[in-house]
C-alpha cells in the first residue's frame, strides 16, 4: 500500500497545505456525497417496485441511511473551506448519466443495482482512500458503509432465481451492463477532474500509481465484483 | 380533556384487554404508520421539484425524518400482537387516495402540502391520542413531531410569494383544496374502521365524545389549519 500524508490528518493538518491535494480530497468529498444523494433518491424510486410493502419499507429504509452519510461529509468539506455544493456540481452529469443508462426495468435489476452497482463505487472510493490522510480515509470508509443492502438482496435475489429460471440469465447481462457503464462514467470523471487524476498518479512528496499499480487496482475492482455476483448466484 | 384508562399504559397493560380499545389502538397506529411512509414516499418525488440542490437535500433530509417514526410504531403493534402490515393496509387505499388527488403541480404546492397536509393529519391524531393510555399518547405525538417543516416551508413560501404577485392566491385554493381532501378521506376511514370511530364515541368505562366535542374538535382543527395558512402568508 501506499504511504499516506503524515498524521495527524483533521481538516487542519499540514498535508491541506498543498492546494492540489485539498483540491483532490474536496473532489472525491464531493463525488461521493452527491453519489450519496442520488443513491437515496434512486432507492426510494427502486422501492416503488417492490413486490409487497414489507419489501418496500426494507429498501427505502436502506435508502434513508445513504442519506445519513451525507452530512458528516459536507461538515468536512466546510471544514476545508469548500461548500458541499458547488463540490457536488462537476460530478452531477456523470452520476445522473449512469442512472439514466442504468434505470431498472423491474425489482429484481434494481435490487442488483442497490448491491452490485453501489459496491463497485464503493471499492473504488476506498482504493482511492488508501492514498489519503488518515482523517480523510476514515470518513470516506464510514461514508461507504454497507446499509444492509447485501444480506436483503442476496435473500431476494436468490430466491427470485429459484422460482423463474430465465432471470439469472437476464441479471447477469445485467450485471455486466452495470460495471461498462460505471467504468465509462468514472473514466469520463478521470479525465475532467485534474486534480483527481493527480491524486492517483501522485506528486513530489506523494507516491501514486504507476500504470502496473493502476493495472492491480482494477484487477481488485474485477475481482470483487465478480465475488459479488457469485454471491447472487449470477455469473459475471 | 377527557379521562384516559388508567395507568401504566405498556403494551401489557390493563386497558388492552378490552378487544374494542386494542384493535382501535392497533387501527390508530397502521393508519399513522402508513401515513409516515407515503409521507416518505412522497417528499421524496416533491422533492425532484426543488428549484436547487440545497433545497431538495433539505426536504429528502425531512423525509428520511418521517422513516424514521416508522420503527417505533411497527415495534408498538408487534408489542399488541399485531402485524404492522396488516395494521396499516385497510389505510392504503384512502391514503393513497389522498395522495393521488393532491399531487402537487410544483414546488410550492408540495411544499404548502408538506407543511399544511402534515400538519392537519397531525392535529387530528394528537386529538384522538387525547383519548388514549398514556403510553400510547406518548407514541403518538413523538411520532408526530415536526421534522423541521415549519421553518424551511415558510422561509420558501413567503419568498415565493413576495416574488410572484400571483402565487399567493393560487396556493390559498390550494390550501383549501387540501383540507376538503383530508377531511373526505378522514371520513372514508371513520365510516369504515368502526373500532376507531367506536374509540371517540367512547364505550361502558371510557368517555368518549358526544356531538357538542366532535363539533369543537373540529373548530380546534379548522382554527389551526387557518393559523399554519396565516404563518405561509395566505388567506385559508
Amino acid at each position: 500500500m501506499a504511504a499516506s500524508p503524515a498524521e495527524p490528518s483533521g481538516s487542519d493538518s499540514p498535508v491541506f497545505a498543498d492546494e492540489e491535494y485539498r483540491q483532490a480530497v474536496v473532489d472525491l468529498l464531493g463525488v461521493i456525497a452527491y453519489g450519496e444523494l442520488s443513491a437515496f433518491e434512486r432507492l426510494v424510486d427502486d422501492a416503488k417496485l417492490a413486490p409487497n410493502l414489507e419489501d418496500k419499507v426494507a429498501l427505502s429504509s436502506m435508502a434513508a441511511a445513504e442519506l445519513g452519510h451525507f452530512q458528516p461529509l459536507q461538515r468536512r468539506l466546510g471544514e476545508l473551506g469548500a461548500d458541499a455544493f458547488a463540490a457536488m456540481a462537476p460530478f452531477r452529469g456523470p452520476i445522473d448519466a449512469f442512472h439514466e443508462h442504468t434505470a431498472p426495468a423491474d425489482w429484481f435489476e434494481g435490487l442488483v443495482k442497490a448491491y452490485v452497482g453501489d459496491g463497485l463505487a464503493a471499492d473504488f472510493y476506498r482504493e482511492i482512500a488508501a492514498y489519503l490522510d488518515t482523517g480523510t480515509r476514515d470518513l470516506v470508509i464510514a461514508s461507504l458503509a454497507d446499509a444492509g443492502q447485501t444480506e436483503f438482496v442476496v435473500d431476494r435475489v436468490r430466491a427470485g432465481i429459484a422460482t423463474d429460471g430465465r432471470l439469472g440469465g437476464r441479471l447477469a447481462l445485467w450485471g455486466r451492463r452495470l460495471m461498462g457503464e460505471a467504468l465509462s462514467q468514472a473514466q469520463r470523471v478521470a479525465a475532467e477532474r485534474d486534480a483527481l487524476a493527480a491524486l492517483l498518479a501522485g506528486g513530489v512528496d506523494r507516491p501514486g500509481l504507476d500504470l502496473a499499480a493502476i493495472g492491480r487496482m482494477f484487477s481488485r475492482l474485477t475481482e470483487r465484483h465478480t465475488e459479488r455476483m457469485s454471491r447472487l448466484g449470477l455469473d459475471s
